[in-house]
């Protein structure tokens, strides 16, 4: 029967065709004849191809289903229209509502985008919700974006997509955007099954080829941008801010310079007039060697405005990343710290950003360790539209041969409150409050992630890496949820009818995140990685670099002292509560100790242990969770496809590998800078 | 008048045309027609284009001057001939003698090879060799060979050369031998200039193109050895073990196998039908992830003693590489020591391997640092061919960024008694014995040596790295040589008329090994190197690797145990006395001292220093040194050409920021480490 399969060449993830079951069984009548009502009708045609070989099973149910906007609705179904017209008011464009009116189960929205989202709701969560109540649900943050690293060719200097650990770009192939565009909109299927609503197409870093994203290939990019269109998401393009320069013909890419400014507003001019669908530009300036406007003297804010400006005629969006340091410093110089850039740059310029730039704002102050203490910079700026940056792809957690389930990491920082210490007493600036815009009332704020995506038949390398994407998208619409219930939501959308599959993941994902942090960079201290790649354990790999990333081990203690006090003056960037509590080796919560202060191994954190201890016991302990992780998995690997079982089982075996190397290197480094022993006497190489 | 220029595209290093203006003043006479005589030819035809503009400068002087073959000698002038017979009695093939006879200053060799040699001494030296005495003249080393690491194309796994620091390879390009031999020709001429009579054309790692080059670029490989085979230099091919899989269609490359000896025995005939002046093969096996007879269970004696038949009838032979050890370690196996690995893998196989096969050594057991205890299998094999392989190329000692003149380090080397630590007590079985053949008598002996050219200009990256080329032939040549009396005569040669930069020259290079040893790699200990690229720090860069290279640097000392008491038992590899003296912590040389012992910082040296002392007191040293040998340059620098000027000063300037870091992080680690102060209170960050 079914000709086009339900996912063109690859894995579908947790959207399976099965899921549509309920729905069919109903009989759903789709309303209106806009381009996302034209989405709803193709999944549903194509999951009815896939999974109903017989008339039988889309015989309609009890109720009837009907999917509609309200406008729609009120030209045919006008009773019902009136009936729950004020359960819209004042909801978004996005926020939708089910009800069920006189035998009819409706889900209704005032924007074709809500009834989208709505209709993925079903998809996920099953026909439960019509109960015969009614129910509003609408996004937390107005922006919900992923970012693409990807660039046009694998000989790109970073590869096919820059810290990308699944295959190559399903967008672009040897200098130009693919042809055979059906993966790209199975990508736009599951962004828009979990609620994203803007994903940029190409690379931060935006060398020469991906300069010209703009010009030479403006009519596949406007291709692409319908796509994901189609699917209630606009499209950025990452800009090369010296594109003036290199495209242009310009010998300047200064921000203010009349010539330079008429360059951008004509190349925007020309680009949205191409391409309808484009949400705007991102933008990495003056970052890790990339042009910005520091060159011509002049502000981020100058730089940004002038872009805001260009756009502002087609309602575009400056997306500006703060990811701005001195990646040439030298490591003799102590009084340099990177972790201070980003607030030093950005916060004397609050309040200086047109209403159409955001600030994109890492949620580190370093760069997507496996444990940071939360950017200052986001409670800080109030005058300024933000998002906060995650970074989907596992660059320093496990590249995605390890299972690292990153959730309960965003989790922690999106209920930081960057106010109050006191959960009992919320300030009202916790970053959940900050990226739903409440906090100063932004116009535009959300979040924003590296995808970690690619050409793999299972999309992200490790299969189980599609719970990162697949939570991300969920915690961005709505940051209380609960990390652990997405991801049995997660399990169970991924393995329908294996319920001992299911729950050995859950088990196996839940506390990953902390097991990877266990046998590898200890208490905060972050950066040992293999310079360059970041896979793998080096003690001293970034200890003497240009990077800014030192941990400072010596004989008698390890550690940054980032006190005002006696170090950086980091923790003074903190509002308080926060910094007097990292500025005191006391109150400093212990995974974080070494972010902020230098102490000796000997030095007692507040669960007791010594930090040379805790630095042994934690490494025999994260390996010894990989070991369970692997026998959980052998419990159940055998009922699931082989080649799922094989690649699994594969990555286990690396992580367990790895996560030995790891305990083992970092042990015997501080077993040889302390001269501790292990007190528990296991074996230290 | 010159159309064809001296030398095509490049400086012409050592081989100044007006070296030639002695002997054209003489008006020359070259008898005979041999190959070699025509090349003797070409150059004083090259040269007299060069820098004779008027006929005067071709008046010959007092006496003339004869080059001739003791054969054609006698042809023509049997009275001569008569009279310097007795002189040529028991002279080998490649030697020479001067002599003058009734107003002729005659240049005469039993065989052309010696009258090309002596030919390139005149431009050396000049005529002051005819003073009216008679002089017998030979090389000490049989074997005087270099080894290109070149491959096929740039794009091969290390480039266009592997660990090639001066450009391009000048033999291949784009999968391909280069059409325009211009460039080889004069290498050819370079090399035969000092006396080198073998070359290996492409490198040890034979890949996929590689291995084609005896079967798709036969005719190429045919052209290039004619070319060094009219400069007396027989061509040797590096070939891929494998290739009577790779390239045969067999499937199995086992020694014993009579299919793959019969493929050997036809592809070499093959090879030799059309490629004359082969002198043989050299293979890398077993070594370094290349395939060997390991594979199949056999010995390395298996090995080569299989190519060695199949090289027999065309009087061939096969250089079989020592370099074989476990590159897949674990560092957490303290037993195993790569130092042992060449040793142990060959020594028992000693008297097993054919007439025509030559093991080659590395100098060191490990792998060409700045500073390790000579191969015991140096001193060790009686009953077998050796030659001892050197690395002109400075791979781990500044990649020609650094000025490093290595014939001091060689010399150390050559000048080592494998049998005595008594200079007045010579047993006869120094290095330099063993590679001339004297010790035990070996049918084949003497030096091989990677090189350091490329396409670059100045052929070495930095000019000066043309020294260390120079050099090495001349010691190759007589290994009594004194280094610094050869830098004297190469910067004579290099620079002529330019006195100033002469003793510049020299008072820069005399002591720079010694000078980038101290401010690099301490006490013998190696392999604080950047892995990989191996330029520039990183103390720990190799420690934790599989790479058998560690230091085992702790909070209480640093160096290897090597010794048989409670060690890894390789110090047992020496013969007396060597065993004993390594053996003894106190009876081990300082410089050598972190290589066989790990000692606590606070260890006394022989010099009365302490461990600790030692490195902080020779790395501060050695910047002082560089900063030095900027100052001395900078006073001639406005002697030489521009281009000139400012390649040194720009390697110069490369060369002191880089042993600055080196001082720093050295510095900065080992005080953390030991938390040992620097005595005379100087900056350690």
């Amino acid at each position: 029967m079914a000709t086009t399969p339900w996912f063109s060449t690859s894995d579908s993830c947790w959207l399976r065709p099965q899921h549509v079951l309920p729905l069919l069984g109903h009989g759903p009548q789709v309303l209106g004849d806009g381009r996302l009502q034209t989405t709803i009708r193709e999944e549903l045609a194509a999951a009815a191809a896939e999974v109903a070989p017989g008339p039988g099973t889309t015989k309609p149910g009890e109720h009837a289903l009907l999917l509609a906007t309200h406008e729609d609705l009120a030209l045919t179904h006008p009773g019902m229209a009136a009936a729950v017209e004020p359960a819209l008011v004042g909801l978004g464009p996005e926020g939708y509502v089910t009800t069920t009116h006189a035998g009819t189960d409706l889900l209704t929205a005032a924007d074709a985008r809500g009834l989208l989202h709505g209709f993925y709701a079903l998809l996920r969560d099953g026909l439960a919700v019509f109960d015969g109540s009614t129910r509003r649900e609408e996004p937390t943050c107005p922006v919900r974006m992923v970012n693409q690293w990807d660039n046009l060719s694998a000989d790109a200097p970073m590869g096919s997509v820059e810290r990308g650990y699944s295959g190559d770009s399903i967008f672009y192939a040897d200098g130009a955007v693919v042809q055979d565009r059906r993966r790209v909109k199975d990508y736009a299927r599951l962004l828009a099954s979990v609620g994203i609503n803007a994903l940029s197409l190409n690379n931060v870093n935006v060398h020469g080829p991906e300069t010209r994203l703009m010009t030479d290939h403006v009519q596949d990019v406007a291709d692409l941008a319908r796509t994901f269109a189609d699917h209630g998401i606009a499209t950025y393009l990452s800009i090369n801010y010296a594109a003036p320069i290199e495209i242009g013909g310009l010998g300047t890419a200064d921000p203010l310079d009349p010539q330079v400014r008429q360059w951008w507003v004509q190349a925007s001019e020309a680009l949205f007039a191409q391409v309808p669908d484009l949400g705007g530009y991102l933008v990495k300036a003056d970052s890790e060697n990339r042009p910005g406007p520091f060159t011509y003297g002049r502000t981020h804010a100058d730089g940004a405005n002038m872009l805001a400006e260009a756009l502002r005629p087609h309602g575009g969006t400056v997306f500006w990343r703060c990811f701005v340091y001195d990646c040439r410093q030298d490591w003799r110089d102590r009084r340099t710290d990177r972790a201070r850039a980003a607030y030093d740059h950005f916060m004397p310029l609050d309040g200086e950003f047109a209403d159409n730039v955001v600030l994109q704002v890492k949620n580190g102050p370093m760069d997507f360790q496996v444990r940071e203490p939360v950017s200052p910079l986001l409670g800080g700026l109030e005058r300024t539209n933000v998002v906060m940056e995650l970074q989907i792809a596992q660059e320093y957690t496990g590249q995605q041969k390890h299972a690292c389930y990153l959730a309960p990491q965003w989790k922690q920082v999106l209920d930081f409150d960057t106010r109050s210490a006191d959960p009992r007493a919320p300030s009202g600036a916790a970053v959940r409050d900050v990226v739903a815009g409440r906090t100063f009332a932004r116009p535009v704020a959300g979040v924003a992630a590296v995808s970690n995506i690619g050409d793999d038949v299972y999309w992200t390398g490790h299969p189980w890496a599609q719970a990162n994407l697949y939570a991300y998208g969920r915690l961005a619409w709505d940051p209380a949820s609960d990390p652990d219930d997405l991801l049995h939501r997660w399990s169970r959308l991924t393995y329908p009818d294996l319920p001992d599959v299911q729950r050995a993941v859950v088990d196996i994902l839940a506390g990953s995140w902390l097991t990877y942090e266990r046998y590898t960079s200890p208490l905060g201290v972050g950066w040992m990685v293999e310079p360059g790649h970041h896979y793998g354990p080096s003690i001293e790999g970034y200890e003497y670099s240009a990077w800014g990333t030192y941990h400072f081990a010596d004989r008698d203690g390890v550690g940054v002292d980032r006190t005002v006090a006696t170090g950086t003056g980091y923790t003074g960037q903190y509002r308080e509560p926060w910094a007097s509590v990292y500025e005191s080796v006391d109150r400093c919560p212990d995974e974080l100790l070494l972010f902020f202060h230098h102490v000796p191994y000997g030095h007692e954190l507040a669960s007791g242990r010594t930090v040379i201890q805790h630095i042994y016991d934690t490494h025999f302990q994260g390996v010894e969770e990989v070991q369970a992780m692997v026998a959980r998995w052998e419990q159940v690997a055998d009922q699931v496809d082989g080649a799922l079982a094989e690649r699994v089982s594969g990555r286990l075996a690396e992580q367990l590998r790895s996560a030995r190397e790891w305990r083992d290197q970092v042990n015997t480094y501080f077993r040889r800078a302390s001269g501790v022993d292990d007190a528990r006497g296991r074996t230290i190489y």
